[in-house]
């Protein structure tokens, strides 16, 4: 790695459509962009490889916009307008540049989509290829979502069909014969989207109490959520929505559907705590009631009428 | 490692004065800060164990001190205030948490000194300590400083007395017994002070035409000025301030002083190019003049009025 040479080979390949907010991008000692709103929503996440990813299950260009994804989430959840993101690699001396450079390009290919500028970044070498993303954003709707301020009597609600990159990164890691069967699985899991319109579309509803993006699986995130807010939570596992590879494929492995729901991770979608009120308003976004809030702590989940305990242990890992 | 258990503890060690510029810091999906001035200067860097520091020669608090001072120093080089920090940590399973608690105490200290507060970050495992940071600021004066604009005629100064990074990285490596006889060396290796203060009076000195932080050597780094600028300069070695421990060892050492100033790195200090009438000025802030900027491409070296000559390959490595 020539490390000037490969900065350069970067350069062109993260170079998106001109953006006015960017006043000084990539080459100097920092990037320089205009925040009109005065308030900027600003967010850190790493891939690291063999821990969030292996070469084997992505390609360098999914990683790259993996990594974009995660980070876009994370403003997705705070109702944030993309502005930028900064990006650090770290990269093994055998990697070849054409590597390095599809993933940045396959970063850059999903912050352009989002609004987003690659306005700088740094390169060092590693013993593993590395991405750390910085994304900044602006509030879009005059307030941020945050994890606090869900109430009871809320609506929880998610964004999409829950599970699928969990049982995405399944599939590659134990049947890989089954690939083509399954592509929104394993779409899902490479190349998660990031449900940037709809965080947006959320901060400009007044109804809407709290949000946060499902990276680490259902029952953990929303974990957090009633624990910023001092509250607790009913779920109904059956209106949980999935996919239907996910069913099949879940029926395959011999799991229950409804725990990989719950529990799995890398899904990337926003959850929220909603008044009744704006429920209908959000069903017409997509999204799905799954359950409420309630006064009385901790989490109940429900299935059928009684009771679903989750396996213990059922934490959600990357890879 | 539990990773809940250390983000607590994390979080309890980074917490500094309270900001009223910072609306939300750690804890939720991202961090919202107040950017009064509508515009934001952003940077990322990251120290990886093994490519830039070792554990046998720096503690984890002096890790996290040079972590947060080189980001910085990028900053301090386009002559911003310092608003916010974000760190992307990898840890290795088999270190101890008390050792990355040290090490983001050691980053919340440097961070608190020069006016920023640690508003996020992530905790990742990985096969090395690496400590990724993105450093946002406020220009300060209207204007920031960047590496394009030095014009023929303008003086070349420095910040402060070179090479003491790099004598101290060897005297580490090779000369450990004599580390207490060399201390200043030691301690601008181990714990560069980023040039803040400076910065933000370069940005407000209209006759300030560029600038960059010398972190690859005054070579490498002022051949990106002359780049960027679109000309050239000639620097008088024997101008060019060291310590008086840098000159001592260097000789102990049957190093040519002058070359380790020219081509060591790691010192972290400001170059400017600036016009001829605010030389004063900048003396009184504790610069140097080194040399001029001139209308001829490349760069030429000055000792004893003759040319010097940069041995080949004395590119800087960090460690």
């Amino acid at each position: 790695m020539d490390e000037f040479r490969l900065i350069g080979a970067i350069k062109r390949a993260v170079r998106g459509p001109i953006d006015p907010r960017v006043e000084i991008g990539i080459g100097d000692d920092a990037a320089v962009l205009s925040v009109k709103s005065g308030r900027l929503v600003a967010t850190t996440d790493a891939l690291v490889e063999g821990v969030h990813f292996r070469f084997d299950m992505s390609r360098p260009a999914d990683v790259g916009s993996k990594a974009a994804a995660v980070n876009l989430s994370d403003l997705a959840a705070m109702g944030a307008r993309p502005l930028a993101l900064l990006v650090a690699l770290e990269v093994p001396n055998a990697m070849a540049d054409r590597d390095v450079v599809s993933a940045m390009r396959g970063l850059a290919q999903v912050a352009a989509i989002f609004g987003a500028s690659v306005v700088g970044g740094n390169v060092s070498s590693g013993p593993v290829f590395t991405m750390t993303v910085t994304a900044l954003g602006e509030p879009c709707a005059g307030r941020v979502l945050t994890r606090a301020g869900a109430q009871p009597g809320d609506v929880v609600m998610v964004g999409g069909p829950l599970g699928s990159g969990a049982l995405g990164l399944d599939l590659l890691e134990h049947n890989r014969g089954k690939v083509r069967t399954y592509p929104e699985l394993v779409r899902r899991y490479r190349r998660p989207e990031p449900q940037v319109e709809l965080g947006m579309r959320l901060a400009a509803e007044p109804g809407v109490d709290a949000a946060i993006d499902l990276s680490d699986g259902l029952a953990s995130d929303l974990g957090h959520v009633l624990a910023a807010s001092c509250c607790g939570a009913r779920i109904d596992a059956d209106r949980i929505p999935m996919h239907v590879q996910a069913l099949r494929y879940a029926r395959l492995r011999g799991l229950d559907a409804r725990i990989v729901a719950l529990t799995g991770g890398d899904d990337y979608l926003l959850l929220v705590a909603a008044k009744p009120e704006v429920v209908t308003s959000l069903l017409s976004a997509g999204m799905t009631a799954i359950g409420c809030v309630t006064k009385r702590r901790g989490l109940v989940i429900e299935s059928g009428g009684s009771r679903l305990a989750l396996p213990a242990g059922s934490g959600w890992r990357h890879r």
